[in-house]
């Protein structure tokens, strides 16, 4: 009786036959699945056993000789491509690396490395040039992994950057004047989101330049990039500029979605002034509408609208808001409310929300309703990327009572805001709109750059208009003042855009599908055990103690 | 009356001149050097003026406009080009970053790299795949600077891994059959020879393949990768191999310098004999001698001759030696010093040296001599690269009596060997070659691989051998034992190749001229002061106190 087996390597799979050869056969018997053959032997057509579903079903290997190169364990913990945990799977990252889903994503990810590269180096005379990762620590930096000094320097320490932004503008005035790096950043943010503490992003950055020049760059760049394999969904060029101000106003975010196909509207003709009471004398009450076509196809059950009101409230704010149905009709009291179906042109599996109050908790809760909505509804379009800028930032924030600057303090105002740097009056400050750009991709921000400020007294005054520790940043603010050209960059999050790609444009695809030996949210690598404890040697070397929390978490 | 000055970008310089205009005229009088202009003229020829030594030196700009984009400070610490200590220069490394000669190390190394990854992407398959540098502690692990974990893992750390060998091998293991990536590391040897606390390497594994398979790999690979620019010094390829045993017996090292022409002589026919004397009965002691021919052109002056002597007596085995030049011929008393003249055909600007005693010392100091003969008296060919390999070196070897791996743990033996690990006699356990290459240039150390043991049961035996704790390696035990295909790499050492590249072939070039912001040998950043010390805020979140070193030194 003939014996099969798929023999696989990277690059696919094939059957093969042992005819009646009782020696190879039991060879075969007694060999645990995954272990490493070699296979000498003839292949030969399947004929009418040709297998449809195999991509090399067409063929068979007729074995003549069968060496076990190297045993697998009889128990193996998981197969590849098999169910398993997640848990597992980290744990034994080496089998599951073997599955069809990561060996795709990491060539992928390989692919497109090189692709930029080659549009840099090769078409746009990029210098790629590595910057030090042991670095000092820079201002704020709570989220910097440090690493202590050994002597001479014990009692110091390192820290490991979040990305290359100070490297990056000392090479512009290093007269590098095209840089670029596929840099390895770090932070340590624990287990916020789907981050890793280290990640790497696409660096780049240029002398005499625009911000529209960069954005040209880098949007040419991408597409240059674009895995062939990925053909069809690559956007078009060039990726639409919105304003932040508009982002805010139609999409209640500023980094929207354009997959789905809604805006919040605004509502002419006061239909909806009813709803402001008489103590809503605020100049920030608004009321906005979202008109979300399409979402009640199968009527809007209970449990949906429930989950609705549950993600509305989630807004600190306390918004008003009304979930409105053209089937059931008595939203509201005071007004007739086929005026509302009229106006807005309500069909029947329409839901249109308003709310009202605050104007920020208005739009922030449409934004994301918008979002959720959308996606709930499966309304959203899949395998599409679609890619836009988003421009106009304000150059500063207030965050808990305090200035801060929107992305980092190195971005330069617009040339016509430059003057109110000097004002007094934080509300001036907050009118000035920086040179910032993020670049936006189904609803996630891929990555965002800046022209930077050259000048050094101007970049002295705005560290201090943000009470930053000035010694902290001398080495910078001596630079700019030792002959530094105008320049201005972009960082893109590799990582993120490469999980966006694998997964033909889903932009909430776990970055550690791409990434060959990722953490886990807690920091821990699964397979090695890492984090471990110190030797003796090394605390004394570095002359530290460590002392843990009260309870670790396993993992 | 016109006035001249000089403009110049990343990609060279060119002169430009104000004619009459009174205003440009003052505005660049006032304007500091190094400040960044934007100018606007016309390119004219210089006609008789032209200058021939300057590449643009048959044109000048005729200035119509001037800005100043951004002005310099008037007392710039150092300029471009010109002479400053190492100090000033590394403070101030963004200024030095102009000079003609960094500006050139980083393009070549920009070119250089691109070039490899180029080769091995496109025409050899291989896979650009990241691994992580926060790893936990390897073995020994006391060159491995620590990153103190957040919450939750408090009171452990991470390690930055001093290469990714165990990640490559967990690739292969993960059907990522050809791997390489531009990897960044990092060693903790404080300020040990030429070294940076991070350097990088060109990291390659492959599966499937042999130590004659990576060889030839790695040889096309630089061949392929060479700039344009220095084909005057490619080598030819293939490069020689050279068995370790021949390398130690002909060059008295393991890394011979090829550009020297002479090699260590056996003395047949027993004409040293008579310095063995009645207790010299060790079967080590040998007699064997350099012929430095041509290395007294000048005579061989009595500071010149000490100067060997203080490198001969070096050796702490304090070898017998003696300095023979043909001019002056009473060497020994004991035998008729013409039979040496004659048998090694002395001219009389050749010098022979002859050393005696312990094999080993002779052959240590004969190497040594050698190098610095060839040096001092000019005989080493300059601009040349002279590139083999050196193959066949003892798996083990004994450093403080204790048995160690020659090179790692994770080195094949040749297959005829194998057998060897299982003796419980350390002296068979010497002979066992192992299947590792290096790859030396001009006498230095470029870079080296293996063929790895895949077998799991042979890996723990050879941990065993070696005491290693077992537990730190479980991971890549597991690994081994569910499916690993037999595999082999490399690493090249990658600042040590640009700095040979961009030197034209200077194998002792210091590699922070061709990294951008390097390290004192202290470890220290002179521009950005790094190492610092921590805040409180830092050492509360990693749990960590520093004890200082009684006196840190500054730089």
């Amino acid at each position: 009786m003939d014996r099969f087996f798929v023999l696989r390597d990277a690059y696919g799979s094939v059957q093969a036959k042992i005819a009646n050869n009782a020696k190879l056969q039991s060879l075969l018997k007694e060999t645990p699945y995954e272990s490493v053959l070699r296979v000498d032997g003839i292949v030969v057509g399947r004929g009418e056993n040709r297998n449809k579903d195999m991509k090399t079903g067409e063929i068979e290997i007729e074995v003549e000789e069968l060496t076990v190169l190297n045993r697998a364990a009889a128990n193996m913990p998981m197969l590849p491509d098999a169910k398993a945990s997640e848990k597992t799977r980290l744990k034994y990252r080496y089998i599951d690396l073997r599955s069809e889903k990561l060996q795709r994503a990491l060539r992928l990810r390989s692919e497109f490395v090189h692709n930029i590269r080659k549009f840099l180096v090769e078409k746009s005379g990029f210098v790629d040039v590595e910057t030090p990762t042991l670095f000092r620590r820079t201002p704020g930096g709570a989220a910097e992994f440090v690493v202590p000094a050994p002597p001479p320097n014990r009692g110091l320490a390192y820290s490991l950057p979040q990305s290359p932004q100070q490297f990056k503008q000392l090479l512009m005035v290093g007269g590098i004047d095209r840089y670029f790096q596929i840099a390895r950043c770090y932070r340590d943010e624990g287990s916020k989101g789907d981050r890793q503490p280290e990640f790497t992003q696409v660096d780049v950055e240029m002398s005499f330049t625009t911000q529209e020049g960069v954005m040209q760059l880098i949007e040419h760049m991408i597409l240059s990039a674009w895995p062939e394999s990925l053909a069809h969904i690559k956007p078009k060029s060039p990726f639409p500029r919105i304003p932040y101000s508009e982002a805010m106003r139609l999409y209640g975010v500023d980094k929207p979605d354009m997959r789905v196909p809604w805006q919040i509207e605004d509502v002419q003709g006061n239909i909806f002034d009813f709803l402001k009471k008489e103590d809503d004398k605020s100049e920030n009450w608004q009321a906005r509408v979202l008109v979300c076509r399409g979402a009640a196809g199968n009527g809007l059950s209970n449990s949906t609208r429930n989950e609705w009101k549950r993600l509305i409230q989630m807004n600190e704010n306390g918004q008003n808001f009304a979930i409105c149905q053209p089937l059931k009709k008595n939203w509201f009291k005071s007004i007739d409310n086929q005026k509302i179906i009229d106006k807005f042109d309500l069909k029947k599996d329409d839901v249109l929300v308003v709310c009202w109050g605050e104007s920020e908790g208005v739009y922030w809760t449409l934004g994301q309703l918008r979002n959720y909505v959308a996606e709930a509804a499966g309304l959203r379009s899949k395998n599409t990327v679609t890619a836009h800028w988003v421009v106009d930032f304000p150059l500063f924030s207030f965050e808990e009572g305090q200035l801060v600057s929107t992305h980092h303090p190195f971005t330069a105002p617009l040339q016509k805001d430059a003057h109110l740097l000097y004002e007094k009056d934080p509300k001036k400050l907050l009118q000035i709109t920086g040179q910032h750009y993020d670049l936006v991709i189904n609803g996630v921000e891929m990555g965002g750059g800046s022209i930077r400020i050259e000048n050094s007294e101007t970049q002295r005054h705005v560290l201090e208009v943000l009470g930053e520790p000035m010694e902290e940043m001398q080495h910078l603010l001596n630079a700019l003042s030792h002959g530094a050209p105008p320049h201005g960059g972009f960082a893109l999050g590799l990582d993120r855009f490469v999980a966006l790609l694998s997964s033909e444009g889903d932009p909430l695809t776990p970055v550690r599908d791409v990434i060959a030996f990722p953490k886990t949210k807690n920091g821990k690598d699964l397979m090695s055990d890492a984090p471990t404890t110190l030797s003796e040697k090394q605390l004394e070397r570095y002359g530290i103690t460590l002392q843990p929390t009260s309870n670790p978490t396993p993992s």
